[in-house]
């Protein structure tokens, strides 16, 4: 197994990484940069470093990471999500330093980041894609050409994008025209790359993803799907596992396609193959080569630790089980609690928690860096708890939602807790029927009034006398 | 179903009853004492009252609570474990008053609660039971008479104890000559009747018991064992679920034991059947008319939330399942996180937790009434936490162990749960090998040295801060 891991990240995935590596028996190193001194992951890792005042660059520089984790002994790094968990160079970097990289191979992660390109992959290993461009786009007119061939709506795609930015969706012939400029500036700013393709935009699809998981050893499996239509903006609010949307035949079907795309690139480690369902059809849509946000229902509902996993496919050792061994037992549901104003347009909330009591009791699981008195930087993204519920079947998992979220105290801050409760009273959703346009189709479950606990003000007080007290 | 709920009870039991009432829809009424005013079960239910100045007398009165719930519109009353959850007299009142008891009949409580009447039932029914008296002693004659028959060491039970009280060991004639008196005269003042029986001490045996749910139907169902082998001085510390010593011949043979116990007596509701285990001879010991403090590890690796089926059960409903619908999955293991000093002969620590943060992430779940700035009353038991942790095998099980009490932070009072790390060390436990005699085998686990996690002063700070800010 590993020795000591340095962990490229911060949050709650790198908390969640400590903990793996804590029970694996993996000494476990953090970093931060200064505005998150005082955050969870820096007090529990068993070393911590600090990589400067600047709030991001520390994070963002693959050489300095490389040679910190040589220079404290490390022989593996967990890149997390986000940050450098899909840059390729990092990857690549490790691999020429002899630092295990817990994630593909570099040039996985650099196929599988072009978009055309794992487009092309896909095609090639037989995997439906959605009609569109073959490669990257010449200019306006081939769009043009292209999206009056396949029929608008259409989507300009930025090539290297991901996370859901650099995506223009364009109704008509004029709208293309107006757009197709915008996506390559956008793509040039944030991707650094001008390269951008096109393909036909699936209308409120369900967003369906396959959580693999491969070894060195040639050995490839899934642990069936997540369902991630809850979403704003492309942005996943609330997770399930399994999609309670699926036959059981489109189960398998789905399923089976994720595997196989995994082998088609050599896949190595923890991924995920998007797909997008549309009625019968189902449609790639990208592949994310790191852990994800929801792993953690794939966890609840198969019992599979991902991270431990993650962990001893980097060491080289097999997977702990085939696929005939895994089988999934009820519904899980991931809500992000974020630090965000939804009734001001979900602007992010920064601050201090004033007040923070974790919900508990049966079926729950909660993933935080989150504590009482812990001020949320503004520089990082907005997500603050992961709050996970579990039950045998679908109508008591949402049931186990409502309590559990009015189970949590967090104040101090605005969150999307709330509006979380309104979904999860709205009869499509208890019916088990969404897509990815349930959220903009249902502006008015913004309207809710946020009632206060009453009998919070004592906790709060409490808290405030032991704090004199008890120093 | 069940419209609103008066839960007889306070602590942590209390909050898990309400979470199960808010997941089921049914209202739920707290009760509490004034020591109890700021507890967390009476700002978490949907309606509290108060029972007087007096710490205990109100939790310990039938007739006030049954007319209290009358009064307060409540169908059914959950009582949680202790207090009066085997008292048949209140059982028999809520019968009475039409009011539903959420566990078995009155009849049924008080032939269990009498041991030498359910050792009676147990042998009609063919369940085997330990060597000893048919019925009661009558003297000090027919206990030494029979304990030279069977052998010693033999066991004096006072026949209305529990809970671990009104018992004593005899290792030859003149220990039984002397601890006969004092077991009459301890179960007179405990239990209110001066009745005892004998039997045979079962030196070191495993503590294996099974969980059974019957409804009113007919049906009986068992979710599998418990292992609380690890026990002080009768008191249960650590509980596992399923137990690591079972083959799956004397698994099976044991369920089905507790399956017929069960129907023997016409049992309805939630309830545990307790044998001994020593070599392959399996003795009944006792049967539990209520929800044990370890239900949770069942709950873990079966998937069934007990506490909702004992709701459906009161309700005249089927249970929700037959017995070839449950399965168990990994191993769970409960940690009773007792408000005591394990250095000092385990006395209760009472007092003011000034930090607590709750252990999270994968396979953790708590159950608990504490909160920062709490202050534990000295009036009632002194476990204070329920920590559970689950995964798919034994080793991942105590790495999870170990991690888990690690990431928990509860300062102000002393705790069992540095101690329980020191178990969690040890070899024999390390390879699933354990029975009653384990702890008092090994006192050398209590010296342990405890050390502060230096980066809690930081968080301690940080509350206090966030407390005079954020209001």
């Amino acid at each position: 197994m590993l020795k000591k891991v340095l962990i490229a990240n911060r949050g709650e995935i790198a908390v969640r990484i400590i903990r793996a590596c804590a029970e694996a028996g993996i000494r476990s190193v953090a970093i931060f940069t200064e505005p998150d001194r005082y955050a969870l992951h820096v007090k529990r890792a068993d070393e911590s470093y600090s990589l400067g005042e600047d709030p991001l660059a520390g994070y963002l520089d693959p050489l300095r990471l490389v040679n910190l984790a040589i220079e404290t002994g490390c022989d593996a790094i967990h890149p997390g999500y986000g940050f450098l968990s899909e840059n390729a160079r990092f990857a690549e970097l490790c691999e020429q330093k002899g630092v295990a990289f817990i994630g593909p191979h570099s040039s996985v992660i650099h196929k599988m980041g072009d978009k055309t390109q794992a487009r092309d992959s896909m095609r090639a290993a037989g995997i439906p894609i959605t009609p569109g461009s073959e490669g990257n786009l010449a200019n306006l007119d081939e769009a043009l050409s292209l999206a009056g061939k396949i029929g608008y709506p259409v989507m300009i795609k930025a090539t290297s994008g991901g996370g859901g930015r650099g995506i223009r969706r364009c109704d008509t012939p004029a709208e293309l025209t107006s757009q197709y400029p915008r996506v390559i500036s956008e793509a040039t700013k944030a991707f650094g790359s001008a390269e951008v393709f096109l393909e036909k935009c699936i209308v409120d699809p369900c967003h369906i993803e396959v959580q693999v998981l491969a070894d060195s050893q040639g050995n490839a499996v899934h642990l069936f799907e997540r369902d991630c239509s809850i979403q704003r903006r492309n942005q996943k609010l609330i997770e399930i596992a399994p999609s309670p949307q699926l036959t059981p035949e489109q189960r398998q079907y789905i399923c089976d396609l994720a595997v196989r795309a995994a082998k088609a690139v050599n896949y190595v480690n923890a991924g995920t193959v998007e797909f997008l369902l549309s009625g019968n059809e189902v449609y790639f849509m990208e592949m994310n080569t790191r852990v994800q946000v929801e792993h953690t229902i794939t966890e609840q509902i198969t019992g599979v630790d991902i991270v431990r996993e993650q962990l001893r496919i980097a060491a080289g050792l097999p997977l702990s089980f085939r696929q005939e061994d895994i089988y999934y037992r009820g519904y899980a549901m991931q809500f992000r609690i974020n630090a965000e104003d939804p009734k001001n347009d979900f602007l992010p909330s920064f601050g201090r928690i004033t007040h923070y009591y974790a919900p508990g009791g049966p079926g729950v699981r909660v993933d935080t860096a989150i504590y009482t008195g812990y001020e949320i930087p503004p520089y990082f993204d907005s997500m603050c708890l992961k709050l996970v519920v579990w039950a045998l079947t679908w109508d008591e998992m949402v049931a186990r939602g409502r309590r559990a979220i009015d189970d949590m105290r967090l104040h101090g801050i605005k969150t999307t807790a709330n509006y979380y409760q309104q979904i999860l009273k709205h009869p499509d959703f208890i019916k088990g029927k969404f897509n990815t346009g349930f959220v903009p189709a249902h502006p008015e479950l913004l309207n809710y009034s946020v009632r206060r606990h009453p009998s919070d003000i004592a906790l709060v007080l409490a808290a405030a006398i032991a704090a004199h007290v008890g120093r």
